[in-house]
């Protein structure tokens, strides 16, 4: 059987730790599985297949005999070294900002546009995990009209800010309760029992802060037209998934059983919308599973176009690692077993 | 000086500890002070004005020689227990939702509806706090233009499920971060760390749950019109205050610059609204305050006639015993000091 070198780029990173995982849970055909980061962590190892692994520093000539990057390093990081790993032969799914709006980059949720995959380059690109989360629910509700406007309030985890953000939120608990001040290093507001509008640069002008934008920009790629979102993005005390509350106006009108029908069917979704029990999407449950939770379906009484969700997807999974591995299981079987079972 | 004899009714629940507190804070003209509770609470002692109180059983007799009572001890007591206090010639400022929508009973935000306390017959209802919080803000804006409609999310905090919400939500916390499991009693779901819609009965026709249908519905009341709101309503890991995300259509362009002027001389009204600082609404900086925070003010660019705002307030204060206290301070300067001096 056919195999790949793959190098998993900012390994020791939440959603670098979540790669390995995936590769392993998913019998991802690895050859040589190559753990890259910051020359700080070289040296320490990974386990991987049941061997240790040592991490080896990312540099521009860690590439050669390498057939897929999955990287997930930081925006310029990424910028800096995803040159060096195309021209070395291997495919980039790249889960930073750096790349995601470059015309020639594909912008890739495997559910949406899969088709986006063959026009890459070397480099794919994966959506922010809001995006992703927002858009495995809402885009197969195009097949029932088009739509018209989305109004979307996130519920964000700790976890979108990385393995130290989600030790923060577990350290100010516990100095909260503790009765101690709580102490601050990654966030720039308190995250446990607090809440805060989204942790990333706020445009001057418009307000909007770079999550916001985009999950605006992301999905008019992705969808291949203009939608009208408008997002607020929120970060929560919560650990890894991510929810939101999406608003969607139609064209049309949408009967809530014609929703439920194409939930039903659509890949990614796993529809949890219990009125009795009160059971809907959370966090909590989403957490570790690769479907995206998706209820709290409900007409607009006022508006008989309009209908509600309520989402909550693992933004470690789903919304980052995973995603970028089901593009690379895509593009490879496009691709000839390369260097797989050569020794680097 | 004239001063009133006051009952609080659930006087050891969450709000009934916080009227306590304002009742102080704000010099209420207090005479005498009587603390109700249910029966397993009489006899306990609260501290008052630097005095100890005995509870006592609240009665159908309990309200002989009072001229207010501050009522929020659940709706089955509140309907029970409002009409001999009524008899009895005493006020109700009644925070439960026994009477909110009762058309004989005002439903009063006295930043919005001030003149619909002079038309009660012995009962004002306080509104759900989440139809406070949304209201205090969004009312002063029908000055620029008519309201088209409103699509909320609500972040809404452990208090509004009352004092032993809280210290699940702190008990849960504390056994998650030992790694131990998460005892539950109050709240259906795990409220540490996770969130959930929210824990009011959900109608299994339309899938709204209660304290959404409040929103709907209080908010016509408080306004004299018919507005279309469309509230979801979520639980989050947050102490004490409630945050809303609000977009705003309505039926004509309006400016930020015309809204900023408006709140920033809106009564109950705090703009907190740094992008340089990355610095909006939080709960934490709510919690204490008895002005609501308001921020994130931002235009919709694909709707011109639509802008959102980002709010904060505490659910224990402005969202409940701090607004009914304002409602009686304004009943009352209509009403000569009757029994005030009197021994009960």
């Amino acid at each position: 059987m056919s195999s790949w070198n793959v190098a998993v780029l900012g390994v020791t990173g939440a959603v670098g730790q979540e790669f390995l995982g995936l590769l392993e849970e998913r019998k991802f055909p690895v050859g040589v599985l190559k753990p890259l980061a910051s020359a700080k962590s070289a040296g320490s190892k990974i386990r991987f297949a049941g061997r240790e692994i040592a991490i080896e520093e990312a540099r521009e000539d860690s590439f050669q005999g390498i057939d897929l990057v999955l990287s997930s390093a930081g925006g310029s990081v990424s910028k800096k070294l995803a040159a060096h790993a195309v021209r070395a032969g291997a495919l980039v799914v790249d889960n930073t900002s750096a790349f995601r709006m470059d015309p020639e980059v594909p912008l890739v949720v495997p559910e949406i546009n899969p088709e986006d995959i063959a026009r890459h380059k070397g480099i794919i690109a994966n959506p922010n995990c809001s995006t992703i989360i927002m858009l495995v629910p809402v885009s197969p509700l195009r097949q029932l009209a088009k739509i018209r406007r989305i109004v979307v309030s996130t519920y964000q985890s700790a976890s979108g800010a990385g393995a130290k953000a989600m030790r923060e939120l577990e350290n100010q608990s516990r100095e909260i309760l503790e009765g101690k001040a709580p102490t601050r290093q990654v966030f720039p507001h308190q995250i446990a029992f607090n809440l805060f509008s989204h942790n990333s640069a706020v445009d001057p002008e418009t307000g909007f802060c770079e999550e916001e934008t985009k999950m605006i920009n992301e999905t008019a790629k992705i969808f291949h037209e203009p939608v009208s979102v408008f997002p607020t993005c929120v970060r929560v005390p919560v650990m890894r998934a991510h929810s939101e509350s999406i608003w969607v106006e139609f064209e049309q009108e949408v009967s809530l059983e014609a929703v439920r029908k194409v939930f039903e069917k659509a890949p990614g979704l796993k529809l949890l919308d219990d009125r009795q029990k009160n059971h809907f999407p959370m966090p909590i449950e989403a957490s570790g599973k690769d479907d995206i939770l998706v209820g709290r379906l409900r007409r607009d009484p006022s508006n008989p176009k309009a209908l509600s969700l309520f989402v909550s997807g693992d933004q470690l999974r789903k919304g980052a690692a995973l995603n970028a591995v089901q593009i690379a299981e895509i593009a490879l079987q496009k691709r000839p077993a390369a260097k797989g079972s050569s020794a680097l």
